[in-house]
This record gives structure tokens, C-alpha cells and sequence, in this order.
């Protein structure tokens, strides 16, 4: 065995804490003192832990913990009721920044018809920034006690949707750009794992509430959740090619009104931010590579970060204000709405294979990554300081 | 990311706690049940589990975590009162076994002089044979509520010092057998590795102390805990070739008097029995792969497996005897020194290397390791139940 685990593990835990305590001090969420926590341990500053196979592994749990919380925490009365909302937030979210980032690859290297590869290399730019990665926005709500708000529920539940609606577009653009995927086939896999999740969810609920009567508070129940949680997240993602955060986060949703959901949570929230939630913020900081940047790159992607910014605030905030949502309330939605994460790297990383994503971007989409993940929650807490009941 | 992971720690968590509960029902311990559980899933049975990097590593921190969670709940004074006695029996302890099985070897196949192979091959059969895993006793005791109990401190402690002993032993005879290892070089790192834990122990108690009276019952104080665990784990075995359990168990032991020890442990405990603790007890079936056996091996391990549990028993209890313990309480620290882990399988496999040991002869090892894990804590218990204090 590789017993680097071990000093990367107490290195990343133990300055993420002391860089989240740094940050809390100076108003700052703390996930933003986790990721710079990262930054600065990593490849980028001083080199001390190297990201591996490993790593990644403790992360993704990270993540999962998360959501699967998020989903636990969920206010199911306020979710049915934002459903609806959630949707036209999300799918208006996803539309703009793809038109977005399509027109700013224009305007930078001119624009394209098919079946030209610069066609194709834009829109994959723009579906670069489709895909909302909730889960930073997800710890600042929760750091703020407002995750399960009206607010908090709708940027939850239209970041789930979004992610799914992006798998959609991805499979669209990358079928269209030559590769595989068939998207009729996306979409039943898609409503196939819904099927599956409320199927399996209704089973699963009521075992869980029956154990719940028979053995309340018994370290079983949050056991067998995270079993539920960590089988829900494979199914997803092995099975029907959504994201195992989704997973997770509908496992959450089906144990989110059983007794002991509280005692769930508190534990998964205790094995989370002990060792596998830090753990998940600080590699987004330490999988920054910055040594590919040069002035040109760097030109396009400040440009590319605010485009992506701009263009969720205004889908979303846009979108969230049609759906009856008061100004300062669909501000806070299109800016909770404005983090990328691991989705967009992924996104980038198939375009590459596919052959028409040059890797030169790949420190713009790493940036936009750390850019919104650092300001999002900033903004946030400035947002929901300024008042306003939500 | 190969996402087989999730898939197979949900499976793991949810057997090893299905089965641990079926064993306490009728009244074995719950370690014994997570064992077989990962025997079940694993390649000797279903084959629905295999072990891999990833899991080896979870395992770890299992074990890890488990060690840690028993030098915090080491009752210091105690600790003080048995040292001289745990090192005694420790030594005994070794030496036994070490005889018990070249004596078994020679028996077997003959006895032979050194510089014959079959010399150095028996040597390696009681070498096998020395060192303790206390894991699965510190689980059975902390079960009954007898791990900080004189006879629990004894015990832990002597399964400490144990495997220093046998990383002593070790180095001989590999170094006698013409491999590479300096008895001298060994007994200056383990003595640098005391020294420097207790230098850096005491500057990190002090700290904690501080941090303690400052800010009581906050987050910072475990993960910085588990941090300075994790920390320590790794040098001992990075640094000084001593075991990262022991390191792990050094570390428990320096933060085992501060304010907020309990709260410490608290967190720990739940990290632990989550996920890493369920984990490490399955893998030990997981790993076990009964292929290799035929007929005359298989009457081998039994004589193997005999000496093994009786050596330890006799050689332990007598030195407890001659310590000063009862009668019931010399047999209760001989069964618990008994079990045998991951060292044993770790030694068969530098002899293998060294060219002294078939591979023959692994099923023998990891049989005894399965046996002892399931007869120990069972034996335990009823030598509980029969009263007598301890």
C-alpha cells in the first residue's frame, strides 16, 4: 500500500480547516479558504500534495456526502412546490450561457457554419458552460442556514435539472459533432433512472421507516442510508449516464421524511466534514495547473469567466423573475446558479477527445471553475446580507 | 474515476452491518459478523466484492481510525501502572510463538541447521507467529465496555509494544536469512520514533490544550486531531519502519488527556463506524482466498493455526501470571493477544520474497488470521461473562 494517502489527507484537512477558519474571519464563506487551502498546497504554489486516483476517490465521496445532506435536508412541501419553477430556471440557464460562449468563440476567432470544426468548437465552448455545479453554492446556503429556503430549494432543485438537461445538450453536440451517443437513447435512459429512483425510492422509504419504528436511533439507520446513497449514486452514473451527485441527492430526497432523517443527517454531515468534505474543496484547488497560461489565453478567458457568469445571472435571474420571484430573490438564484465545477472540465475533456477542443483552453475552464467557486459564495452572502426576507 | 468503489462500499457497509447485527443477536460479537460478511461477498464465496487498491486503502484508515479511537480512550494512569508488565508479557509473548512455530516446522518436515534452507524456512514460520493484530480485540473489548479496564489497557499495550518486538525479531531473521536489514539501524529508528513522538506529542498536546481553552467543542479540534493521527501514521511507517497503527495509537495516547478528549473521540467513533471501521473488518474476509488449499496443507494449517492461538495463550498468560494477575485474568490477556492480522500475512510475504517461504503455505496464514478474528472476540466474551472482576 501507498501510505502517501495518509500525510496528503492530514495535510489537506488540517490547512483546509485553518484557511476556512482565515476565511470565516474575514467574512469570507469558508469553502472559499478550503479551495485556496487546495490552491496552495497543490502543483500551483508550493507542491507539497500532488492530486492522484485517490484523492479523486475521497472527493467524489466528498461531493456525494454533500449532496446526499442537501438532498436529506430537502423541505419536500417547498421542492413540489418550486418543481415547476425549477425547471424553467434550469432550462433558461443552460440556453443562454451555450449561446454565450458559442458568440464569445465568434467574436475572439470568427464565426463558423457546419460542418466547419470551428462551428463545432464553438458550441462546444458554450456547452462548456451549461452545466451548474451546485455543490459550493450548496455549502455557503448551508453555511448561511438558507439551503432549505424557498431560494435554496429552487437553486437546488434547478441545479439538479440542469445537470440533466446539459447530459442532453452534451449528447446533442457531441452526436452532431460526429462522435457517438444517440440522444433519443440519452432521454429514455434519463427518464428511465427516474422511473427507477421512484420505484426503488418508494421501496426503500418505507423499509427505512419501518426499521425507524423498530429501532429509532440505532446507528443501523444511518448505515444502510449511506448504502442507499452510495448504490443510488453507481446506478446513476454506471447505469443510466447521469451524474452520481444526482444520485445522491435523490437518495436524500427519498429518506428526506422519514423519522430519523435529522439523525442521518447529522451523521453524514459529521463523516463529511471531518475528512471527506474538505477533502472534496481542496482539490478543486489542488487539480489547478496554471503553467499552460499565456497572455492570448488568458485575454479569452477572462473574457469566457465573465461570459459565463453573466450569462447564468441573466438566464436564471431572468427566468426566476417570470416565475414570479421578487428582483433581489431571482438576483440570488441567477448567482447561486453561476458556479461550474467538475462537469465543465469533463465536458472540455470530451470535446478534447472528440478533436475539437484544442487543451489550450483547458486553464480557462480551470479558472472559471476556481473564479465562480470563489466568488459565487461572496456574492451570496452579500446578497443575502442586503436583507430581503426569501 | 472508476466508480466500482461506491458500488462496493455500499455493499460492504450494508453486509458487514446486517451481518454484525445477525451476530449479535446470537451473541457473538459484531466484528466477527463483519468478517464473515466480507468472506460472503468476497471471492471465497459470492465473489460479488473483489479487493482492490481503493478498499485496501479504506481499510487502512479503518484501522487506523480504530487505534486511534483506543489510545484516545487509554486511561493514562492505568497505562503507567501496566507498562512494565505489558512489556513483559509482549516479550514472552513473541518468543513462544517464534519457538512454537519452527518446533511445528520441523515436526512437519524436519529439522534442519542453519545454513540449510529449511532452517531459515521454519525461523520464518514462527516469525509468522509473533506478532499480535489487536484490532479485533480492542473492537471486541470496546463492545463489552472493558477496553480502558485494567486488563484491556494491558492487553492494547502489550499489543503495541508486541509489534515493536516483532519488527525486531523480523529484521533478524530476515537480515540472518541474507536478505538486507540491520538489527542496529532498526532498534535506533524505533528508539528515534518514541523520542520523536514524545517531543512532538507534547508540543502538539500543548497546542491542542490552548486550542482546547479557546475554542471548546469546535470543529477545529478533531479534524486537527485526526489530522496530527494521520500525520503520525505515516512517519512511523514512512520514517521509522514501525507500524502506521502504532503511530496512529502513539497519537491517541498524546491527546488522551486534553478537555475535550471525549468530544474528540465522539467524532472519530462516528467517522469510524460509518464507513472505514465496517470496511477494514470486511476486507479481512474479503482478502481470503481458499483456492489454494489441498489436503496436507490443510492439515498443516490446523497444526499451524493450533500453535498459533495455544502459544500465544500460554506465552502471554504465564507472563501475566508471573506479573501478578489472577488466574482469570492471565487467560482473559493470553486470549486477547491471540489474534493475528495483516503483520502475518505482511511477513509471509517477505519471506516469500526472500525466497524462504513457499506460497504454499498463505492459506495457513490467512486461516489463522480469519480463525483467531472469529474464536478471539468469542472467547473473550464468555471469559467476561464468567465473572471476576478485572
Amino acid at each position: 500500500m501507498d501510505y502517501t494517502i495518509l500525510l496528503n489527507l492530514a495535510i489537506l484537512i488540517f490547512t483546509a480547516k485553518a484557511f476556512a477558519l482565515l476565511a470565516r474571519r474575514i467574512g469570507a464563506p469558508q469553502v472559499v479558504g478550503e479551495i485556496l487551502a487546495g490552491l496552495l498546497v497543490g502543483p500551483a504554489v508550493i507542491n507539497l500534495v500532488k492530486p492522484d486516483d485517490v484523492l479523486e476517490i475521497f472527493a467524489e465521496i466528498g461531493v456525494i456526502m454533500l449532496m446526499f445532506s442537501a438532498g436529506l435536508g430537502t423541505d419536500l412541501k417547498q421542492l413540489k412546490k418550486s418543481g415547476l419553477k425549477s425547471f424553467v430556471i434550469a432550462a433558461v440557464g443552460v440556453a443562454v450561457p451555450l449561446v454565450g460562449g458559442f458568440v464569445l468563440y465568434g467574436i475572439f476567432y470568427g464565426f463558423a457554419m457546419p460542418p466547419s470544426q470551428s462551428f463545432y468548437t464553438a458550441l462546444f465552448m458554450g456547452t462548456i458552460l451549461t452545466a451548474t455545479s451546485v455543490s459550493i453554492t450548496v455549502a455557503a446556503l448551508s453555511e448561511m442556514g438558507k439551503l432549505s429556503s424557498e431560494v435554496g430549494t429552487t437553486i437546488v432543485g434547478a441545479a439538479v435539472i440542469d445537470d440533466v438537461i446539459g447530459i442532453v445538450v452534451l449528447t446533442c453536440v457531441v452526436g452532431s459533432a460526429g462522435g457517438g451517443g444517440n440522444v433519443g437513447m440519452v432521454l429514455v435512459k434519463i427518464a428511465a433512472f427516474f422511473v427507477v429512483a421512484l420505484g426503488v425510492g418508494m421501496v426503500v422509504h418505507k423499509a427505512m421507516e419501518w426499521l425507524d419504528a423498530k429501532h429509532p436511533h440505532s446507528q443501523r439507520i444511518p448505515i444502510y442510508s449511506l448504502a442507499f446513497c452510495f448504490a443510488l449514486a453507481y446506478a446513476a452514473q454506471k447505469f443510466f449516464g447521469i451524474a452520481d451527485i444526482t444520485g445522491a441527492y435523490a437518495a436524500g430526497i427519498v429518506l428526506c421524511t422519514i423519522k430519523d432523517t435529522e439523525y442521518v443527517e447529522k451523521k453524514i454531515d459529521i463523516s463529511s466534514y471531518m475528512l471527506f468534505g474538505p477533502v472534496f474543496f481542496a482539490c478543486i484547488g489542488l487539480k489547478t495547473d496554471l503553467s499552460g497560461l499565456n497572455l492570448s489565453i488568458l485575454g479569452f478567458s477572462v473574457c469566457f469567466i465573465l461570459v459565463a457568469l453573466v450569462t447564468k445571472v441573466i438566464g436564471c435571474g431572468f427566468a426566476a423573475k417570470v416565475c414570479g420571484y421578487k428582483w433581489m430573490d431571482s438576483l440570488r438564484i441567477g448567482t447561486g446558479m453561476m458556479t461550474r465545477g467538475e462537469v465543465a472540465l469533463i465536458v472540455a475533456q470530451m470535446g478534447l477527445s472528440a478533436g475539437v477542443l484544442d487543451s489550450v483552453y483547458f486553464p480557462a475552464v480551470i479558472l472559471l471553475i476556481i473564479v465562480s467557486s470563489v466568488v459565487t459564495p461572496i456574492f451570496l452572502k452579500l446578497l443575502f446580507a442586503k436583507g430581503g426576507d426569501s
